[in-house]
């Protein structure tokens, strides 16, 4: 399967402004890429790139004042198969997880693990741990919160959307981890691309989505608390603790964004 | 001059209990221990130590049921001398921070720079850039909150002691260092020891002490929104995005701290 | 039970001469040390602590011209239980290593894995994975070299002991370790007290010993080719790649060790 | 400058083989990618990078039985200007050395310090210390070996080099760094590319490049006993003690290397 995926953001920038972006198609997918994801600026610029902490590509850049277009159209090879279910995935106790993993059962900017612990225990305690646990974390959270654009706001945390119950999949993501966390499952937070492939209408306004990593059976497995469902065609940009370490654009200055569009589709 | 410095941590534990602790002496002061800084537990347990993402040397364990007690009593080698204060330290475009610093402007567990972002540009936007810059976010700070333990809780965020405008050491740091990135000036939390040398009586009932780093001037340098003063005797423990990354201990299920002390004294 | 262990070096150095030395008892036994093992130098001299890349407390001196005498003389608690036999861990895919594990599958100084390669998979090729592998691999060991301190060399590497057929406790970690990196099964060395405890006489002229640890079933657990059955009172004093990381001096000048004890005894 | 550079390694694999890949340009290097040297596989592969204990961005991944292809093809920006020459830098102490330096001062796989310590002391005694006595060591291995391919073997030290006179760049690096940790030196092993801008033809077949780095005045300078001059245009891929640190390649299982090309060349 083919898939086109692509950006095209415009901000107005009323003075010159650096910017860090964390836009570009994860490296572990540069082998599916038919066509590159390079990005455009218009105008043109001159961008640098680095690997942050998490291993993420990152392009830093300064904006003129006036306008500033971000552009990419990839075209991106993929299995066309849905994620698997890793059912017999086990749960490693805390003394046997590898230390790289340790990080992310702490606290982030949008996961407070010490204000839902409790709640987390009193619930999931029951569960079978492992890969159960980790979906009766997502079921919980699927059901617990309800899809609305209208409820989306950048700072809002794990706990704010436990009690607002509501949410955007960014949200969901961050409720799941959180949660994960406090029963001690390392989870980390994904952004990327999702399309519609294989499931039916009515199609979602396309944004970046956000999703999550649980640590389990020895290694990473994909989960989504908002689609609760394994999908097809999942293209991975980033991995942080949280949305504040893969925000698409961290932009220093005064800026607004007058355009934003995304697109992710089968090829055929 | 010579200082002594140490804990004695006592938990109660209801079952076997994993615990991370970030306890150890940070090593760039490794040089400087006369008497190096062990930790001891009652019982006598398995210990193994890693180096986690922003180099503080951890230590893990598995607590048996019942009373654990962990202490360290150290002998560092000190200058004697105050802290410098770099009046001449300049502040970076943010296009020419080094990339290892950039995690450092970006949103962390207890700083949240979304939400202070428009007080600080409208505080702070007239003051000079550099050293001064951060001098006044810590005089602001320093005036802006009441010190009290009875204000101390673990999930108070930098935006929580701004409103209440009270807290402890580690408040202080979290909101300085959240106005410092909200004007595009890394700053990263530091944990470690601070004892009364050179400063006049009363004395502060002992407990870790929390500050922060700034990187102005091509490198990072110490400062105290709490003091506001240079000190004598300073010995860092570790260093991480907020005190989330730092807690002296992250306890992997119930458990009640029955007693806690620290010490920092100079020895003649 | 308590064991008394302690060392005594006697250096002739013509000339001032920095030192470095990885003789003090491993921090994760310093819970454990009912008398410290301080390191006494005679005459008087200003040492330097520091953490090695594996996490061993290294100390760094500079000698003066003359005679140095390096002593202490701990006393350690112990279990006094012999060590586990680990029969039900596993080995790992390499694909399923913790990250930390992978340098201890490449060659070091004294342990040639590509030299032993081929050899290694023809005989252990057939053993079940696993602890029972790495226990083929001791009995391996422990029956082609013929222990003889006339055997001993500074510089004899694994693949000179798998030719040569004898060695010291060093070699037989060395080529053990060796064999295991071959089967994809991460290996350290070690170095330590190991006395008599337990074992019928006649008992060895004292010297540090060496062992291995092998990571298997998601933990490192202790291997002695050497001795080849578990055994009482082992104490660690560091861990590295091979010998070449953990020398209990490494001394920066022409010198003469004019004296060297080492002792390990049950204290009644 | 512009410099294009890349690689194609064709393995063929007679079963599921895991591997670990020390193929991306350093991080240090990364701000200067105009064209980033993502690997791509094919088959296409899932893969997972990771931090080496050096800092070095390493890839690991699972290949299935059968022919895999392994590539990446980028553009490097590069100041064009020939590496300084450190004529004034001093030589440190061994006891004013930084701690994170002192462990390229042991033993390594390639690198049999113990071996060649007397004939180093024998040779370099007399050469003043600092940038001279490093010149001096490259003068002295530059013109002992013989460079040709026919030379090259992946077992050989730097005494086998030393002893039949002759290798291949990593055997001039082996060398030359032995001899500078016998004299105290701290040395450390690069691998990258390095094309012929402004050398005279003939032109190597081109193969990955090894040189390395020695410390002396405060920080660690690039050295080249092969080609014995500065060069321009050095890209670094990864440092560590010796080649066996920075395989481009480990495979842990039977391969064959069917196919291998390197490229590094100026863009006009």
């Amino acid at each position: 399967m083919h898939i086109r995926v692509g950006y095209e953001l415009i901000y107005d920038l009323p003075q010159p402004t650096p910017m860090i972006l964390t836009l570009n198609i994860h490296y572990s997918r540069a082998s599916d890429l038919i066509r590159p994801d390079h990005l455009i600026t218009q105008p043109s610029l001159p961008i640098a790139s680095y690997r942050d902490g998490f291993g993420n590509w990152c392009t830093r850049l300064v904006a003129p004042q006036g306008s500033l277009r971000l552009t990419a159209d990839a075209i991106v090879q993929d299995s066309g198969q849905p994620e698997v279910t890793p059912h017999a995935a086990w749960q490693h106790d805390v003394q046997s997880l590898p230390e790289e993993t340790l990080v992310f059962l702490l606290g982030s900017r949008y996961c407070e693990t010490d204000q839902l612990s409790e709640f987390a225990w009193s619930l999931f305690f029951g569960t079978p741990p492992g890969w159960a646990r980790v979906q009766a974390i997502c079921n919980f959270v699927h059901n617990h919160l309800t899809f609305g654009y209208e409820h989306a706001s950048p700072s809002k945390t794990a706990l704010q959307a436990f009690q607002s119950r509501n949410g955007v999949c960014r949200d969901y993501a961050h409720l799941a981890i959180t949660l994960c966390r406090c029963m001690n499952i390392p989870a980390r937070y994904c952004t990327g691309y999702l399309g519609d492939m294989g499931t039916p209408p009515p199609y979602a306004t396309m944004d970046f989505a956000g999703w999550f990593e649980a640590y389990i059976g020895g290694q990473w497995y994909t989960f989504d608390a908002r689609n609760n469902q394994p999908r097809i065609g999942r293209i991975l940009i980033a991995r942080g603790r949280d949305a504040a370490d893969v925000a698409i654009s961290t932009v220093f200055g005064p800026n607004t964004l007058s355009s934003f569009r995304v697109w992710t589709d089968e090829v055929t």
